[in-house]
């Protein structure tokens, strides 16, 4: 019987157990720990794990594999606590939303004869907790592997194979890298979304707003409602890359705002741009490039041609309408002030 | 026989005229205009309109009621091009997402003798065009309502019966206001999603970036896959409160990033505040002013109440964490810089 323990049982790490359990491996037993004994106790109850352990040291011992699915920000004091309990060669990953900080945790206080291995599952909904967990959540999703200089090479087929379990697909990258491009595709988001509902809550005329709020603003702000205990953690851990993506993010927002102001014509082009862009990576277009090769492949090629087409007949078809409309017998109540 | 013209047949005409036929109105013709002759064909193909009329005079000939569901930057043409051919006591309403500039149009183009109801469905989506329109698309939706000043009681009426056949919630609002609030809630909202897509779009890195885009990064970036004709026009056609809006956003980021940097305890707050309060709105609790009183009804009190204690009870274990982990054995690596 070998043992895998799961450090947080709420809504990763129940879905973690959940997925394993659904695998029928066999000769597995999953031990799981959670600060909160009732939510350990439900996680056992919906067959997330096999048994609770009353304590850390207890959820540790003699486990191969250990997960901790705890916040980011709690990531250290687990790391601490395990330390002196963790068998030799014991396969040590977690499931923090940042890199960089628990690989720096992992290198201070596991002991060198453990292998950590970090992950990252790009899945998650605002619906925390156990009794939000499914066997499914991670299907079909990427998992980023952060495996340390010290990892060997059976810890990292292991973590790849509790991911593959888990329906999901491995992809390598640095930590540093990591947490710099989730900082752009999860983080600002989730800084955004609570920026715009918590200005828009606090404008005096929200009695009148709210009532007028479309699926728009709901989708805007879908990841205000995420735990903000995750959200606090998440910026403690990641502050430098964020406030980054802050900045250009309001660098753009002034390139809209200027585009608006005084060039309808570009701010039509931008526009264009943006969803033509959005709706290839949607559907999946190619715009990756080759793995081996710098120049793009044909198929990209015919990407971008077909992008750039698109746009340039969207142009004129803009242009001609434009022009129609400055030419009507009307003075122009809207000022075109470019070309 | 009574004739009710849709001029623009595509998502939003296209959806007005299949609510009306599911209604199976005795006695009412639908015909429809669309630039696109193809568009107004497909129109009558999926059964939206009765019948396509080969130009704007011919449409609105003998017309009791004229929806203009054109793009905003469009409307002000087609007021012109229909004025002449409207008889006395039409009503005329329009669907554009802005509503003062098409009341200074009617105001200016259309003849007395009509009566103008500006109106606005708060309902929408991202795939554009005749062949997304459905009956169900305003059901439980709100469509503010904008009368002009000179429009008789009658057409009032009758706009709101078409909005109740639609299935919407009739919502009546100054043209002014109703820029204001939806640059608030949708204007900027479409903004920002177009920014933060083309923003990380133009990422050197965007290639190795894509793969870990979660569902937190689609819904973010949902509307900047708008139609960019749409786009253009909203933002031409509401110029100042949007500016205005991304002016408070950016201030609003702006504030975060510094207690991202400077406060945790504070950014946890405000993160917690932001998702109290937008559960409590997609909940539906009660924080909208009674009507005709100026204190809180009880049920707002309560509301309020049970938000304040829930966030004083987060906040004391928000402490209660942070205190432990900074007692703990290691040193920090993160500091905690506010109190």
């Amino acid at each position: 019987m070998e043992t895998i323990t799961i450090i947080g049982t709420g809504l990763i790490g129940g879905s973690i157990g959940l997925a394993l359990k659904a695998a029928k491996l066999n000769g597995v037993e999953l031990v799981g720990f959670d600060d909160d004994r009732g939510v350990a106790g439900n996680a056992k109850k919906i067959g997330a794990i096999d048994r609770g352990a009353p304590n850390l040291p207890e959820a540790v011992r003699g486990a191969r594999m250990v997960i901790v699915a705890a916040p980011p920000m709690a990531v250290r004091q687990v790391f601490e606590d395990i330390a002196p309990h963790l068998g030799e060669g014991t396969v040590v990953t977690d499931t923090a939303s940042t890199k960089s900080l628990p690989a720096r945790w992992a290198q201070e206080y596991l002991p060198p004869t453990v292998s950590y291995v970090g992950g990252h599952p790009m899945a998650g909904k605002e619906q925390q907790g156990i009794t939000n967990a499914e066997a499914t959540l991670f299907k079909g999703k990427a998992w980023a592997l952060v495996p340390s200089s010290s990892a060997n090479e059976g810890a990292v087929r292991s973590v790849m194979g509790l991911i593959t379990v888990a329906g999901a697909e491995p992809l390598f990258v640095d930590a540093d890298e990591h947490d710099q491009y989730v900082a752009a595709i999860s983080h600002l988001p989730l800084v955004m979304s609570s920026a715009l509902f918590s200005l828009v809550r606090q404008s005096p005329s929200w009695d009148d707003i709210q009532p007028l709020a479309a699926s728009g603003f709901r989708d805007m702000t879908r990841l205000a409602s995420g735990e903000p205990r995750m959200a606090h953690d998440i910026c403690a851990t990641n502050r430098d890359a964020i406030t980054h993506w802050i900045d250009r993010y309001i660098s753009e927002l002034q390139r809209y705002k200027e585009l608006i102001q005084e060039s309808p014509k570009a701010l039509f082009r931008t526009f264009s741009e943006a969803q033509l862009q959005r709706d290839a990576f949607v559907n999946g277009v190619p715009t990756k490039r080759a793995p081996t090769v710098d120049v793009p492949s044909v198929k990209d090629a015919m990407g971008s041609m077909l992008l750039g087409g698109l746009l340039n007949s969207r142009m004129e078809k803009f242009e001609k309408d434009m022009d129609r409309q400055s030419k009507g017998r009307g003075r122009s109540i809207i000022d075109d002030d470019d070309d």
